[in-house]
C-alpha cells in the first residue's frame, strides 16, 4: 500500500508544476512575475499535498495491520489527492479574471477540505478498529491530531471568505497549509537549544 | 516487480486527471456542472484501476516466487491499465456528442473488460503454477475470485447495452467498479460488530 | 536505487500512451483504425521499456552491491529510457506521411538501440567490478545476455531498412521488442509439462 | 520518505521530455537538428536532477533517524525539484530568441542553484541534528559535499555570465551538472586498475 499511495501523492505533486504557464503581452520578466498566481496556486496545492502525505506517512508508520475497508478508505484518498490539479489549475488560471474565480476558489477549497476530511476519516477508522501498533510512540501522528479540528474549522471559514474575497482565500489556504506542514513545538525546541547556554 | 507496478498503477491512475477540461459557453458554474461526463468518467476510471491494484496487491502478497512468465504477464496487464487513459478521455469528449460516443463507449468497455480479464489470468497463472505461498489466508483474493464471474458477465452485457444505450453503459462500468471494490462481507461486519450490545 | 528506478521505468512507459490521439476526418470508427500507428507505436516502446526493465531487474537482483560509477551508468540508461517518449510521438505522428517518417524512425531505432547498448554496458560493467553475488543463479540474466547480439545484429538492420523502408523497420522494432521479452526456453518448458503425461 | 522522494526525483526528470517539441520550418532533419535547445536543456535539467538525487540517496542512506523537520526540509528540496521543468521548458523555448533568454536563463539558474543550496541545507540539518549512523562509511556523501563550495561558486559566476551570454551560462551549467555527477576519484581508480600490470 505504501508504494502505491507514495507514488500517487508523488506523481499528484509533480503534475501541479504542468499548470504553470506565462502569457502574452508584457516583456518576459512581465510575463513571469505577472504569472505570481501559478506559482502561488503551486506552492498552496504542492503545500496540501506534501501535508496529507506526511499525515499519511505517519499513520501508516504506526500501523500494526491493514483491513479491507482501510485500503478502499485509502483509494478514496488517493482519489481526492489526484483531483488537486485540476482545481489549482483553475484556480491559477482566473485569478485575474474577477468573475469566475469564486466559484473555482471554491471548488478548490472543498478539495482541500475534502483531502483533510478524508486523511483524518482514515486515521480515525484505524484507530476505531485497533490496526495500530500499540507501542510505537507517533508524535508526529498527534500533533497532526491536534491540528485537525482549527484546520476545519479555518477551511470552512476560508470557503465562506472565498465567496466573496476570492484572493484572500487562496491566502488563508497558504496559511492553511502552512499551519499543517509546520511543526511547531519541534522547531521551537531546535530553537531552543541552538540558543540555550549548553546542551 | 511491486516497485514497477504499484508506480505504473499510480501513474496511470494520476494521469486520469488531466483529461478533466472545461469548455465555453456558459458561467463557471455552468461550465463546472456541464463537464460531468469528465467526473464520471474520471471515477469509473480510477475505481477501476483501483480495485486492479487491489487484486494486484492481494495477489503479490500471497506470492512466494515469481518466474519468468509471470513476469511478461504482469507486464501485459500494465500494458492495458496504462492504455486506459486514452479510451477514457474519448468517453469524456464523446458523452455530449450522440454520434460518436456508441464507439467509444465500447473501446472503453472492451478496456475495462481487458484490465480485468488480465488481471485475473494472473492469478489463475499463480495457481497453476504453485508461485503462492501456502501459508497465508489470502481472504481478500478469495473474494475477488468469487467476484471474477459476476463482473465478466457484467461487463459483457454493458459492452453490449453500450451498443444501444452508451451512457447506461457507463452507468453500469460504474456499477461494476464499486461492486468490485467494495468489500461487502468486510463492511458487513464491520456494521454488525457497531450494533450488536457489546463487543 | 531500485526505487528511483523502477519509478522513470514505470513513468516513462506511462506517458506513452499521451501520445496517442485521432484525428478528423472520418466516422468515429474510422478514426480510431485510422490511429493504428499510434498503438503500433505505444506497444512497440511499451514492451522495449519492458524488456529494458527485465534486463534492469534481473541485474539489480544479482548485485551484492554497487559503486559510485555504476550508480552514474544507471542515470545514463534512465536518461535515454525516458526520451524515448519524444521519438515514439515522432514516429506514430509520421507513419501515414511519407516524406518525414525516414528520420524519424532512424532516430526511434538509435533510441531503442542505445537502450539495450546501455543496458547490456551495466550488466557488463557489473561483472567486469564484481559486483554481481556469487550464490543467485540468475537464469533471467544469463538469457538476456544470450540475445544480446542477435538483438543489436537485429536493430542495425532494422535501422538500415528504415532508411528505405521504414514501416518495415517499426515491424521489425516490433519483432525485436517480442524477441527480447519473450522466455522461449522458460515457455517451452511449461508448455512441455502441460502436455506430458503426468507431471 | 525514500519512496516518496525517489518518485517525485523521477517524475521530475521524466515530465523532463514532454517539453521536447519540433517546430516547421524545414525537412524533418532539419527540424530534429534545430531542436537542440531542448535537448541541451533536458540534459542539463536531466543531469542535475540526476546529481540531486545521488546526494539525496547518499543521504537517505547514511540516516539513523530522521525527525519532524528534517520531514519538511525534504519536502521544500522536492517542491524545487518539480518546479525545474518549468523554467526548464522556458529556457529551451527561448534560446532562439534573443530577447526573452536572458530573464529565463537566470530563472534557470537561480533554479539549479536553489536545488543544490536545499539538497546540501538537508545534509547540513542531518549533520547538526545527529541524525546520521556513525557507522557507515558514506563516501559518495563526503565527495559530494567537497564539491559544494566550488559548484555553487560556479553557479553565481554562470548566472552573472548569463546576463549578458545566456547560451554560454547554459554551457556552464551543463559543466556544473557534469561535474556534480561524475565521480572523479572513483573514476580513476578504476582507470589505473585497468592500466596497471597487475589486479
Amino acid at each position: 500500500m505504501e508504494g502505491f499511495s507514495d507514488g500517487v501523492f508523488g506523481f499528484a505533486a509533480t503534475l501541479l508544476v504542468l499548470d504553470i504557464t506565462i502569457h502574452p503581452p508584457g516583456t518576459a520578466l512581465q510575463q513571469l512575475l505577472h504569472a505570481w498566481p501559478y506559482y502561488l496556486a503551486y506552492v498552496v496545492s504542492f503545500l496540501t499535498i506534501g501535508g496529507a502525505w506526511l499525515l499519511h506517512t505517519a499513520l501508516t508508520e504506526q500501523l500494526a495491520r491493514t483491513d479491507e475497508l482501510f485500503l478502499r478508505l485509502n483509494l478514496l484518498v488517493l482519489l481526492v489527492v489526484v483531483f488537486l490539479p485540476f482545481p489549482t489549475g483553475l484556480v491559477a488560471n482566473a485569478l485575474h479574471k474577477s468573475s469566475d474565480e469564486r466559484v473555482y476558489v471554491t471548488l478548490y477549497g472543498l478539495t482541500l477540505l475534502a483531502i483533510r476530511l478524508l486523511g483524518s476519516a482514515l486515521d480515525a477508522y484505524a484507530r476505531h478498529e485497533h490496526l495500530y501498533s500499540e507501542a510505537k510512540e507517533g508524535e508526529e501522528l498527534h500533533s497532526t491530531q491536534q491540528k485537525f479540528l482549527p484546520a476545519v474549522i479555518g477551511y470552512v471559514i476560508a470557503i465562506l471568505i472565498g465567496l466573496a474575497l476570492p484572493v484572500a482565500a487562496v491566502a488563508l489556504y497558504f496559511g492553511l497549509a502552512v499551519y499543517l506542514v509546520v511543526p511547531f513545538r519541534e522547531a521551537a525546541r531546535v530553537l531552543r537549544r541552538r540558543h540555550s547556554p549548553r546542551q
